[in-house]
């Protein structure tokens, strides 16, 4: 892969370029090169400049709707159903993350559900959004079916992505994982090396778990995290986001010619509305020392916290530039 | 193993003849007794009658204090805080699942943090508490430190259990679920049956993984689910637990002598202030048919969802009794 480096203002003006090109609104078009542009400063180039072209085919083939906002169609005290008409599902997710946070903001605890939108693209951008204003975040999209339940020679359930986030230190811990143990991207480009996956990633077409990404690329049946348990909370994740937002379970996202009108949930705390609130931050730091005062078992790899990565690659990638491929750079240069 | 079988009823009188008989009320005994009899009705044995004799253990030592019920400590609108007491862990967790449906009742979402509390055995029998109720619920607690970081050499996590549960059909959807692979009782009963597990569940003194539980029970390091997925997982459950409730964290209770005064966060929704609710149950349906129509890999062995082994166990142990081993029955007699 031939790699150069774009700086961030760049990506994001040619990114809004794009978009005006193809109906989308000053505004708008600002809006959602951010997006893309700091997914990618912050080192998600698979939820930023690498998905990029596909966000602009989905508007054009009208499953995005440029212009369309959340609608609020029920509240019932701290917990809200919306809908995102299929608008930008970054836009949405953004804004329903602002909404959960002012109702926690007034409640302690807010829930924002969303049916009807789109790809969030990265999911622990909401919750660096709401860590840096102070709340926990919890929050989980569901998807199209792309991974079997225990057992099953079918993909019936989606990879979910699961999203929880902490304030600390002015920055954040943010988890954000998929319930499929490897992404089919990460997976793809290990095929593309000739290499083969650290790990079972999935199943091949005997039934048998193996490493070799070709044959799980044929199946298309990534392994779940931990076999039956991540399986299990797959399904429950789609029930939730489906039953709370009145919106589409992954089954009916699969029966579309294309993954639109996802549904999600948006939970926050207001961690000042704590009793403990002053000695939170030392809390989580007595937490993380002794996380990283273990023995290693290679010395040279310490133990990181999820999200420690983001701080440096945005740092790494603000002085001199965002790593990109070539070609697709090229590519979206002439959209 | 020896077993023979014990009827609910008679299970349930023998528990709380023993409570009794070390210190516990009447009334305290027979709420206790009935959780022990109730999971083990269940099959959750392991946190029924084999865990039993280890409570009593406890409390005689002081950890469990038999007559301390939760106190509030903070309330911020649809979050409270809660001390425990040190009180038996299951009455409290019960009594906070109580709490959080309360606030839900009152504000769509309610979330009680309880710190200062005890083992609350089986996390899945609050989620069918609040589900038979009409209640999500979303659960968790923190444990001593038992699983390994990624690149760890050393256990500085708990398996901490996350516990989800949805209404459907008077029954309930149950995910209970720990962050290590396999529990140590099930490594341990392997181990005995020289056995092999069937997937790798910790590491070896080599540091590599391996499926020999002799192995894994001379290093005490399981292997987290989805490897670094799980153990991010875990590290946020136990952050949010001990922040949320003011409480201990996993790293605080391993310094103890043995693990009291856990950390555990409650948290429900009242799925009939929903602007769907009468289309609810039909929703799950259509996703629960969907999951089940998959072809399997083995036709004799169906898919099955979260909690749904519980009712048909739940069914034969009423009809035949609750199997024990009688080496452990005859014990319990003698307490």
């Amino acid at each position: 892969m031939k790699e150069f480096r774009v700086p961030y203002e760049t990506m994001k003006t040619v990114f809004q370029q794009v978009l005006q090109k193809h109906g989308f609104s000053t505004e708008k078009a600002r809006q959602c090169a951010k997006v893309f542009a700091y997914n990618s400063l912050e080192g998600i180039y698979s939820h930023g400049v690498y998905r990029f072209p596909r966000f602009v085919e989905y508007t054009l083939k009208g499953f995005v709707k440029p212009d369309a906002v959340p609608e609020k169609i029920h509240s019932a005290g701290a917990i809200e159903q919306w809908t995102g008409n299929l608008g930008p599902g970054m836009l949405n997710a953004s804004f329903c993350s602002n909404r959960a946070m002012e109702i926690a903001h007034n409640n302690g605890l807010g829930c924002v559900a969303l049916g009807n939108t789109n790809h969030w693209m990265r999911g622990g951008s909401y919750a660096w959004q709401a860590a840096k204003q102070g709340y926990v975040f919890i929050g989980w999209t569901n998807t199209e079916q792309n991974m079997p339940a225990w057992g099953a020679k079918q993909s019936k359930l989606g990879n979910n992505p699961l999203v929880i986030g902490v304030p600390w230190k002015n920055e954040a811990i943010v988890l954000d994982f998929a319930m499929t143990q490897f992404s089919y991207g990460k997976i793809e480009a290990t095929k593309i090396k000739g290499e083969q996956l650290p790990f079972e990633g999935g199943f091949n077409r005997e039934d048998q778990l193996t490493k070799n990404p070709q044959e799980i690329l044929e199946t298309m049946r990534g392994v779940p995290i931990g076999y039956w348990k991540g399986a299990g909370l797959s399904l429950l994740l789609d029930i939730l986001a489906t039953i709370l937002s009145a919106g589409l379970s992954s089954h009916q996202l699969s029966r579309q010619e294309a993954e639109y009108g996802v549904s999600q949930v948006f939970i926050t705390i207001d961690l000042k509305k704590l009793s403990n609130y002053p000695s939170i931050e030392n809390s989580i730091t007595a937490i993380i020392d002794d996380f990283k005062s273990t023995q290693l078992i290679h010395p040279d790899s310490p133990v990181k916290y999820p999200g420690e990565r983001v701080v440096k690659v945005r740092q790494e990638n603000l002085n001199w530039g965002i790593p990109v491929d070539k070609t697709i750079w090229n590519k979206i240069l002439a959209m």
